[in-house]
């Protein structure tokens, strides 16, 4: 069973994004358990981060890989690090200079702009994909 | 006024989606009409494209844009037909050769697969951002 911390700053307000983020988490139950790190802000998220010994940031200036490749990387990081990793979003300012230059990888999802709203979503899907590719399941073809 | 019309396959079957959907289009409503094109399949899908003068497929091998880029791209094509454009978003299977050379434009919005139900609440909350860069407002910063 993996176990993954996602910090972020600020709560899921949406209705929708929550039932969402709900849907994924409960597919990824069997696998993984996820853990939210809602921080009030960039502060208490540097204080939560010292605590960790490696994170991955999500960053526009990031790495963009296709989901066969998240896939590869997401079981390497995990089998390195005994099955736990951390994933870091940035707010709508993005990331503090400290926490990106000590983060163990810079991973971008898009060349586009998402909301941090939609990227927790995003994440959480591409976290059940590489899963289920790992698996080799029909849910990725 | 823009017209945009997006054609998919199959209908928004989770409530969250179609809440989600609901946001983008009414924060579009002042500036940009949506219209879904709901096809049951890929067939009837190429049958409504055939009345189409011209359009956009999202597509995995399409350009990878930053949100400024695509504003920049989506203001220019609407200039250039009359205010009016359409997207056409694939289903699991990816969009049939034929839909996909008759494009005006390929458009890829990640190297990664997202599920096509998701791509569609991207590209909604992608054409609001590109017209709000396009505005100067201070959504997207």
């Amino acid at each position: 069973m993996y176990k993954i911390k996602i910090a972020t700053v600020g709560k899921a307000k949406e209705n929708w994004l929550q039932d969402a983020l709900e849907e994924y988490a409960a597919r990824l139950k069997p696998f993984a358990a996820i853990e939210w790190i809602l921080a009030k802000n960039s502060e208490k998220l540097k204080q939560f981060l010292k605590e960790e010994t490696s994170y991955i940031c999500l960053d526009p200036k990031g790495k963009l890989y296709s989901s066969e490749q998240f896939s590869l990387f997401l079981i390497g990081q995990l089998q390195a690090q005994g099955s736990r990793l951390t994933f870091v979003i940035g707010d709508a300012e993005g990331l503090p200079p400290e926490i990106r230059q000590s983060a163990a990888a810079l991973l971008s999802i898009s060349p586009m702009t998402f909301t941090h709203q939609m990227t927790r979503l995003i994440l959480l899907e591409q976290l059940y994909r590489a899963i289920e590719i790992d698996r080799g399941t029909a849910y990725h073809k």
